[in-house]
């Protein structure tokens, strides 16, 4: 496979660069590790490694002796008052990403999600303003779609307090380009898959658990009649655009949306993976009346202005990126059960 | 003068009702309360008189036997929880409102306009998820407008620290109705004005701090040129929305914006102030670098939605409610000085 971001341009930019990444341990944190090492990026990988979130030592298997890793909070001001200093990127993945742990204690996704993001745009306008920032913002902001596909120019609207939390903890990243001019950029992720997701619970979306009961040969249950439909995007994918946006000037207090061609029902998903997985069922089960109300029926998101403006577009099918997941987590499922 | 909204239909919502005002001691709270004791209402007034703030005793003068004060701060979520038991109303107000303390101080501001009002809201839903509650948002999280007059589908992109907590203090309140049925509405303010409002520092926008200038006969430095245009509302009509959603069910949930059908320059405003007064001195002056950066140019907004679907629109005219302002500081202007 080419990398769509030609490795040429790519070690311009981040060969023998600093670049920090919080939530580095992460699913998107340590793919991205795994690209900056290959072009000879300083990289420095910050995670709490809490347990019920998303760092994997496992992330960073055959790389673990090309980054530094800094076991830390994001939440800890003065940790990152410390390490944002020296560096020329930072990637700021580190977020609570699960909408049900955002309504059981909205206080600890306001804490990550809002405070944290303040104090690391603080610590880096203080201390290192010169430092470029990507943010992984996310397309739940939106909440329920007036219209299809989702444009950066759709109203937020968001349908829990995750969604609002993210919302804010954009708007403070914005808000630093516009009055400090620090360089930071926020990409709208939707649903991105593949090698490193977290899979050992069921509370950061649909897709990491339907793969882990696929993977298992376990039943999957659909909420609802499975035809709601939604945009997915391979990791390397968005990967691509993390490092596309960060060495672009035009891309400076800029919002883009990221999203795919391929817009699959629940339904048509689950089935393409028990297919690729060659185990497992699903069986469809009523809405439970708490999802039902948040629920936010079809969306899908049109990537126009990242296409048009950056040149990024998705490249993995839905298809091939489901059969890399699989190919990745058959030959090592243990670590990531538990 | 005849209040818009009638006494009778006022009396059947608050007679003997109990009704708890955060930020009571402050411009809104106050003369809200001056409004709900006259037609019988119970009275909690929670305000922490932070003496940054505007919470002042002086606005109760009169009714200070008639209220219950109750000093607490809303970032204490144990006095929330145990205040808002067994009330039927809460009008939400209490708010950090200055867009230069929010920069200056972004954690404060989100203490007290993002986590204080998701632990009221925590506490409503625990413990009296019955109540009805009324929120002030503000039109400043609109940022620079992409069109006028600004209706609530206009984009957020708030230019401050401030705008984007409250936006986020607004969501709370809007996810809490779509998601846990909790009676809330929030009512996005423009520029209010009248009696009661804060004199004693220049950080809380520029209606009060002219109006000090002109009650003293200072010198009024204006930004620019002064051609930016506003809506302004005087603070009774303010009330009046209040008042009016608040035992509407079909507010359940929503967002207003508030406005003005006299849209006046800085100019404009500042030379009626000026001839009102009878004194006082305006001079032009370049706009400060910081401030060019986030100047938001003309703003006004749009009140069909309430208008139309609930029936309110401002009734007192800038020339009337100017006068009634300096009329209610000429007797007691000392107070509100220091």
């Amino acid at each position: 496979m080419t990398a769509p971001v030609e490795d040429a341009a790519l070690s311009e930019a981040f060969q023998g660069r600093k670049v920090l990444v919080t939530g580095g341990l992460g699913f998107l944190g340590s793919s991205l590790a795994h690209r900056l090492v290959a072009v000879g990026a300083e990289v420095t990988l910050v995670d709490s490694l809490i347990p019920e979130y998303g760092g994997n030592l496992e992330n960073i298997r055959g790389i673990e002796d090309r980054v530094h890793v800094n076991i830390a909070d994001v939440r800890d001001p003065h940790s990152m008052k410390y390490l944002v200093q020296g560096q020329q990127y930072l990637f700021n993945l580190a977020g609570q990403v699960s909408h049900i742990d955002s309504m059981r204690d909205p206080f600890t996704d306001l804490e990550i999600n809002c405070r944290a993001q303040l104090s690391i745009l603080e610590a880096c306008r203080l201390n290192n303003p010169e430092i470029r920032i990507v943010f992984a913002g996310t397309r739940q902001q939106y909440g329920r779609p007036d219209y299809l596909p989702v444009d950066e120019k759709h109203l937020s609207r968001p349908v829990d307090v995750n969604g609002i939390n993210k919302m804010a903890g954009e708007w403070y990243h914005i808000l630093y380009a516009n009055t400090y001019d620090i360089r930071t950029t926020s990409l709208r992720l939707t649903n991105t898959y593949g090698p490193r997701m977290l899979l050992k619970h069921n509370r950061q979306g649909f897709v990491p658990w339907f793969t882990r009961l696929a993977l298992l040969g376990e039943e999957i249950q659909i909420f609802g009649d499975g035809t709601q439909r939604r945009d997915f995007n391979y990791v390397d994918d968005v990967i691509d655009a993390l490092l596309l946006v960060a060495p672009d000037e035009r891309t400076y207090g800029e919002i883009y949306n990221l999203g795919a061609d391929e817009i699959v029902s629940l339904l048509e998903f689950t089935e393409l993976l028990l297919e690729l997985a060659g185990k497992g069922r699903y069986r469809i089960v009523p809405f439970p009346e708490e999802s039902k109300k948040i629920d936010i029926g079809d969306y899908y998101g049109s990537f126009e202005k990242i296409r048009t403006e950056i040149g990024w577009s998705p490249k993995v099918t839905l298809e091939e990126g489901i059969r890399r997941t699989l190919a990745y987590y058959r030959d090592r499922l243990e670590p990531y059960l538990t």
